[in-house]
């Protein structure tokens, strides 16, 4: 833990591990978070495994362990897994993000939190249903407060794709009102090997968090499985 | 016109401009519009430019034709220009969008209606500020009504690049409750040479407008003009 990479110069590649920050997977049993944690994991960076269930969590960070006997991986329940981290990571449905966060709350003034919820609503996980205050992202501010350094991202990469790390032709979106935190999440996907870019401020997850249906959508219009995007620069 | 070619099969490279339908663009005169008419009016289809002055309409339409002396080009108003068209295109700024489909309702029954408009609200067009209907699309198929086949589309393309005929490293998405009138939109994007993709229904118009202020921040962040999407399947 140091943070001063945390606020200050984003990890790289060449940062030993022990320099670089660790990251609390909450959910990280699950496909997305599992997908993360290990790609984090095999990155060099240390991970905790976190679930409500700590059998599942220490299970699924056995697992990884077995895979990449070298990373550093722990596993712990919500709360001290977010204590101990110096980033967060919320990889839960939509239905469990506000208890989730609740639940951890208490560890997170001063740390960043990287939000990846999408709010699918089931069945009708191919229509846009955005909630009232907009996107997922602000709700989680909304929770944790003003004094956490809250960025969303992650919502577009399909976590089988990112999981076997066959996710670098597809393009993450970073939102969040501190630009620093955003740089700081851009580098770690790019760490995983997935490029990033800075989005705009926290209320325009509202963009990606909508686009996972359209993904939705064409999966199933062309028969394909994790259709992804990439952005395209002008001259 | 031709109402089968628009009810039944689209318009393809091969119609003969005979069989192809007509299309009004309702702000014709601006900067999407005018690039919309003129890659139509260059593919072959018959374009009406329309707008509430009818003197820039016609000296729109004079421009374009100047460009392109064989393609077929007329001027009008709007309620007229969306009378004679079979498919209507409303490329007008969101504060004009109510207005203009008002005063072109009484001609939209039956007909498609692609709506092109991004709900920015200057002076924070970076930031994504959607309507409580949930996007401009649904608004305006609350404007016009459900006898009309409201479709979505064009809300990530670069006007300047579109009207240079560079937009075809980009994709287009398009939305609407009805998938043969997205078929249609999806083949008028493509006479343009941009590649399109059936997004789902009106409502995921969403991801698309909201989509735009993350474009307009990346164009800001990178120092680059016409930042569009790409959609990447997976295999």
């Amino acid at each position: 833990m140091n943070p001063l990479r945390i606020d200050g110069e984003p990890a790289t590649a060449v940062a030993s591990p022990q320099t670089r920050p660790a990251i609390a997977v909450l959910g990280g049993t699950g496909a997305l978070g599992s997908a993360l944690a290990g790609q984090w994991a095999r990155a060099g960076y240390p991970v905790i495994v976190a679930s409500r269930s700590r059998e599942k969590a220490v299970a699924a960070a056995a697992a990884l362990r077995a895979q990449l006997p070298d990373a550093s991986v722990d596993a712990d329940e919500l709360g001290p897994a977010a204590s101990h981290a110096d980033i967060v990571v919320l990889a839960v449905p939509y239905a469990a993000q506000r208890a989730t966060l609740e639940a951890v709350r208490h560890a997170l003034p001063g740390k960043i939190l990287i939000d990846t919820t999408v709010p699918l609503r089931p069945p009708k996980v191919g229509t846009v249903q955005l909630p009232a205050a907009g996107c997922a992202a602000v709700e989680a501010r909304e929770i944790v407060g003003s004094d956490v350094r809250v960025c969303s991202a992650f919502h577009n990469v399909a976590a089988a794709k990112l999981g076997a790390g066959r996710a670098g032709e597809c393009d993450v979106l970073v939102f969040g009102d501190d630009p620093a935190a955003r740089e700081v999440v851009i580098a770690l996907s790019k760490a995983m090997g997935v490029n990033a870019w800075h989005g705009g401020p926290l209320a325009n997850s509202a963009a990606a968090e909508a686009l996972t249906s359209v993904l939705i959508q064409i999966n199933r219009q062309y028969r394909v499985k994790g259709a992804g995007l990439r952005i395209v620069l002008g001259e």
